[in-house]
């Protein structure tokens, strides 16, 4: 099976797990709580649909881990998959408030549907719920693996908070050096894809060793995917068209190749500093940036980080059909170009 | 040991194990955010003191019920003590910014001082190190006790934010009756003590007849807490003179005794409805209202909680001075005059 077979299988059981642990909710006096749920999860209101939903990443590395792992069961891995992805949701809720962003896959953000209170308490709630998600490992498994897996969740929920501070204490600091975009990313994306490699190798039965070359994969992959995301946030097509105004170079993102522009004290480090970048400068701002090298370095750490991903996933011995879709899937998640 | 003297032993190790707990964030990089939670627990920044910080009633209500059952070691239960105080104060946080609410047991909220969406994040913090103050008790207990008391943390939460979903669903309602009264206070203010002597009593090493007669003593005990705490919102000293602006009055609070008034269709009900009750009439409205039944009906309410509180205590034979001094707690709890 490659992967778009396995995801056929998994991926029907990942909604249906994600859907009886956001049940919990659903009673007649918070039927409008319930609501807010899976709104943003995906599954009801205008726009609901596979795009609303995103693309559940985090899940499948869960339950592909696992099954890579001696070829265990799968299945009874679902609710820490559940897990990550409500940790996952959790986040954007509160994230869309932090931003103020006003929409998210294409729909309204829940704060703007429900109002600002109502919203950090419905990402409090998708919070809760992973937390009771991880618990109901207990049915399927001893209660130390149950406990080592809640702790890795719990420690990288603290882990995004900790990039969650940086990220925003990061706003309107000009002073700031490549070695301050390592910690933020780390927290931000890093942690929960290793958190899903971890536990699903924890659950597959895996030894130390293997466990931390999971996590080593997971952490590695998801810095790789976010420098990626740097790059087409500068120069993919939609960025550099500025069709959507989403160009990271207008919303001023301190991103990778941005922290290599300052560093190189050039051309853009100069018009960064003096004003907001506006939308009409976008190409010629990227081009500037290229030019002084951010692309290309911003291309080789990608390169580098996804090296030592793949590296990691050989040691860990992945295997089957599972081991081979984890492959592809790192290929996938890497080479976008969108 | 009576309960002052318990309180002596007890207060210092509950901060203790906070301290630690906390000091998960206290590094270099996220020192201000390690700053933030230390300030809203009262240990630092201006105003820092036992003023600051609460009594600290919950993780002590954790603390004497393990240490009533039969003796049990009390000190092996604080990082439990310690989780219930966090969630408590994450939802603190997380509540001043719904109700923008400025100041907090004398000083400016954590969103005023430092932003709401670092209030968020700040918020999430606390509730994360919840979940990991539980996890550590995997070192003093068995694993099977450390799941048992994680669920009912993370039920509670649950019940917190479903109980957080209609008291601000109630706002602006006016077709309220008394019955949609009693689910709001149960998820806000019952489901966390009752947390507290659950947990405290598992870890005790209590059989199931005994924990489920703990956790009716802790859901009641909170019950009756809110109804006393309704009625001095209304009939206190303070929101009677009105020289704080508290009273539940003024502020449209769809407290106990106002449902009760609206349900007697009579004087207070018909101003009620017409609009927002003004500081200068708030002893007038009160004694309408008092006139009318309503205090008379909650603290009949109250008293039916506290002996049906006392009874579960009486069942749940909790021993030696602890158990004397739980009593205590509960007659402090309920008999306060503000």
């Amino acid at each position: 099976m490659n992967l778009k077979q396995q995801m056929e299988i998994m991926l029907p059981a990942i909604e249906a797990e994600l859907q009886k642990q956001v049940a919990r909710l659903d009673d007649a006096a918070t039927r409008p709580f319930h609501e807010m749920l899976t709104y943003h999860l995906g599954w009801t209101g205008e726009g609901a649909g596979s795009e609303a939903r995103g693309k559940r990443i985090r899940p499948l590395l869960v339950l592909l881990t696992t099954a890579s792992c001696n070829g265990a069961e799968w299945l009874p891995a679902a609710p820490a998959a559940a897990a990550v992805e409500l940790v996952h949701n959790f986040s954007l809720v509160h994230d869309d408030i932090q931003d103020n962003s006003p929409r998210r896959r294409g729909r309204p953000t829940v704060w703007k549907k429900w109002s600002m209170p109502q919203a950090i308490n419905a990402g409090d709630a998708l919070f809760v719920i992973s937390n009771l998600a991880i618990m109901d490992l207990a049915g399927n498994y001893p209660a130390d693996k149950v406990i080592r897996s809640a702790r890795v969740l719990h420690e990288t929920c603290l882990a995004l908070t900790r990039g969650q501070f940086l990220d925003m204490s990061y706003e309107n600091r000009s002073d700031l050096i490549i070695e301050d975009y390592w910690p933020m990313v780390e927290g931000k994306t890093a942690a929960l894809l290793s958190a899903c490699t971890q536990i699903g190798s924890i659950l597959g039965g895996a030894d130390d060793f293997t466990i931390e070359q999971y996590r080593i994969f997971g952490r590695d992959l998801g810095l790789a995917f976010q420098v990626q995301d740097d790059i087409l946030g500068i120069w993919g097509d939609e960025a550099l068209t500025g069709k959507s105004a989403a160009s990271d170079l207008v919303e001023g993102k301190n991103s990778l190749p941005v922290l290599y522009g300052i560093s190189q004290k050039g051309r853009f480090a100069k018009r960064w500093a003096a004003s907001a970048i506006h939308p009409d400068e976008i190409a010629n701002v990227a081009r500037i940036l290229k030019d002084e090298g951010a692309y290309e370095f911003a291309r080789r750490e990608g390169a580098r980080l996804t090296n030592q991903a793949l590296n990691a996933l050989k040691k860990s011995n992945a295997q089957g059909a599972a081991g081979a879709a984890l492959i592809e899937l790192a290929d996938k998640l890497l080479q976008r170009e969108s």
